[in-house]
């Protein structure tokens, strides 16, 4: 049986949701912890979390080549670095288990107990152990109001800014995955009109809406990955909050870029959905002008149309929809982004995260930050129990949910939610 | 037998000479690669290797509490990971093993064969297989130059500069060992006047001399490490050449720090010296005013006298000497670097490495990049080949080294040594 993994008219025998980003069609990757502690890779259909160790160890993966122990890992950067081939070919024969005209699976009682878990009975981790993380600055919308807000309104993109898909290195170790809670860091501020800094809890911590994507494959030290190759060398996306700190920002960021201000927190969603799965929802990117220069020149629809939102949910209250954004918005694709990454023979290894920067859209209700939806704290917004906000409150939560959706099938990330905790006691 | 590792009138009954940089009471690790294929992490005294995993299967290191395989890594992760007790149980028995007074291991010929290889017959790795890389910005003098060359001469410093060690992260992907060849890079750049970029090879390739410092034990996520207690968290020391394209970087900074213009390589020497050896060369840092915030306050003597060189060498030439510093003209030290990097409550692991910045000195000839001895290309050196340099030339090897002296013993780093090779042909 051969099969189109992306089949909008496949059905799986799981029960499935018509509103669950995991379909069928998805078969994204992660790694789990069930509840007899085994750590392993797997990937959801519905509700459920399919162990990849356990169905190979019963032989359903034959014919495709694969070392012993690939899914009995505590990140997916092995199995990714095996190359798209074989993470392709893992992909399609999961859809080939799974789909409604194979029962070899779902009547074998024993085999199914072994691999189908509930996924409210696993906890899910850091899908990857993240060699270096990148930070993009991707969205034209994002870049003006920054620009706006903090430097000449009348020139708010810098002139570097259409030329370059302006980046900068992150963070790795305090890369987390959604569920942990994170504190409210302590750092120098230095209050209006005042020369000298002063130390204490940050007052302006913000969210900031991205996706990120997870690099496969390498290039050698010194070699460039050209443009038009930009994709093979992408594994998938996650969603990303890029969580910040605005106060210890503007006091730090100059002229070396922000440092503290980032690198207390970066959270993403654990299901990485692969390229192949989000290949139905592609779009054409905005318009480039001024053309970019040609190592940054591509052809075809390098963008794809993820329907993106952000929620913020206060204690013990429900959560209110604060921004409706898209993927598509970006100004750089990924392809631009890993080209330029590596134009200057930056090594990039299997199992790097590369953050798309904060998307925000076209409108007011589109933007990706509180800095912006507040404008800068001047226009508080007001969640649904009256309470208002222009940053982030400790225990109040930040939920990112994306999706694409065809009519014909929707292909879903999940979500990344993370609590914000008070500041630890200091001096 | 006990012993104090550091006792200046210590000898070992291997030949050392006099102008080494590794006596007996350096005892620095490392990782190499033996004629017969077999990866170890060793020590060198004078011209000889020493196999670790040898002495430890021999049952050289009974009593210490060490795992098995612990040297027969390709990193000194776990090694490090082990923490400050373990590491200096090892160094103290090296100490014991070498020292003239000893002479178990030196009776024995066959044991002698399976541990000491000469320096020459051995391929030094990179030490560290580093999580995340960390450049610092902590030289005033540096600060300065770089301030009024590129900004205002009468304000050279920026409003933080004072109260921050100024840092951002960089690319651990390419940072390489001494020996390791690096292309020119290849990017963006705007020329004098123009407002649109070209793309080529970058004109203007600059070392940066600095010193790098690899941190042991970790602290958890959202705690910081108290500045008092920082050098428990810090291992060693390295010679770091913060490779730099300052065309690329001029045109790419802005808003978000230096990005391609110093990730195409960042190299250090491969023997790492610890705290403890360096112990004897501890000096006061640059009195700072203003008072730093109280979390950056700290007592006693925390930099060191680290006299520190750079050659420069063309292809088929001899070097020549053209910077002359000290680690102790840093104004911010490494354990302020490390308190600020946690103060926010940042995730630091056994294995990370953190650069000083460049190391300028108060005198011209102390500059600690071509950038500042040149004043911007406007000021050319002289080789003693007759040839001048503004900037790095293709072939030219930059040399970098370092070491202690207190007319008693030298403690010394080795070098940081690599070619710089033509530009990829792109477009």
């Amino acid at each position: 049986m051969t099969i189109n993994a992306n089949d909008p008219n496949r059905k799986s025998w799981l029960n499935v949701d018509k509103n669950s980003d995991f379909p069928i069609q998805n078969i994204p990757f992660g790694v789990f912890i069930t509840q007899e502690d085994i750590i392993t890779i797997g990937t959801r259909i519905g509700d459920y979390a399919i162990d990849l160790s356990a169905l190979q160890m019963l032989g359903y993966f034959k014919g495709i080549d694969l070392t012993d122990d690939v899914f009995l890992q505590d990140s997916l950067n092995d199995f990714i670095a095996a190359g798209k081939k074989t993470w392709r070919a893992v992909r399609n024969r999961v859809a080939e288990i799974f789909d409604s005209n194979n029962n070899t699976l779902q009547n074998n009682t024993k085999h199914r107990e072994a691999v189908i878990f509930s996924i409210a009975s696993v906890e899910m981790q850091l899908p990857i152990i993240i060699g270096d993380y990148t930070d993009f600055y991707s969205s034209k919308e994002h870049a003006t109001n920054v620009g706006m807000m903090f430097r000449d309104p009348d020139n708010a993109l810098l002139p570097n800014w259409l030329h370059i898909p302006v980046g900068y290195h992150g963070r790795s170790s305090t890369v987390i995955p959604s569920g942990v809670s994170i504190k409210r860091p302590n750092g120098q501020t230095l209050p209006k009109g005042e020369k000298t800094p002063v130390f204490g809890p940050s007052q302006r911590i913000d969210f900031e809406l991205e996706t990120g994507f997870i690099t496969t494959d390498v290039n050698l030290f010194g070699e460039a990955i050209p443009v038009d190759q930009a994709e093979d060398h992408i594994f998938g996306m996650v969603l990303l909050n890029d969580w910040s700190a605005r106060d210890i920002q503007t006091w730090e960021y100059v002229p070396l870029g922000p440092f503290l201000a980032k690198n207390f927190a970066t959270a993403i969603s654990p299901w990485v959905v692969t390229l192949d799965a989000l290949e139905p929802y592609r779009v054409a990117s905005p318009v480039q002008e001024p053309t970019p220069l040609p190592y940054l020149q591509q052809t075809g629809d390098k963008s794809f149309d993820i329907h993106l939102e952000v929620y913020v949910q206060p204690k013990d209250s429900e959560s209110t929809l604060v921004s409706t954004s898209n993927f598509k918005y970006l100004y750089w694709t990924m392809s631009q982004q890993l080209a330029h990454h590596t134009i200057n023979g930056c090594k990039v290894n299997s199992g790097d995260l590369m953050g798309s920067g904060t998307i925000s859209g076209p409108v007011e209700s589109s933007y990706g930050s509180m800095l912006e939806l507040s404008w800068a704290g001047q226009k508080p917004l007001t969640m649904k129990d009256g309470s208002t906000r222009t940053f982030i409150q400790d225990y109040d939560t930040v939920i990112m949910k994306g999706y694409c959706d065809n009519n014909q099938v929707r292909i879903g990330f999940g979500e990344v939610s993370n609590m914000l905790l008070p500041a630890n006691q200091l001096f």
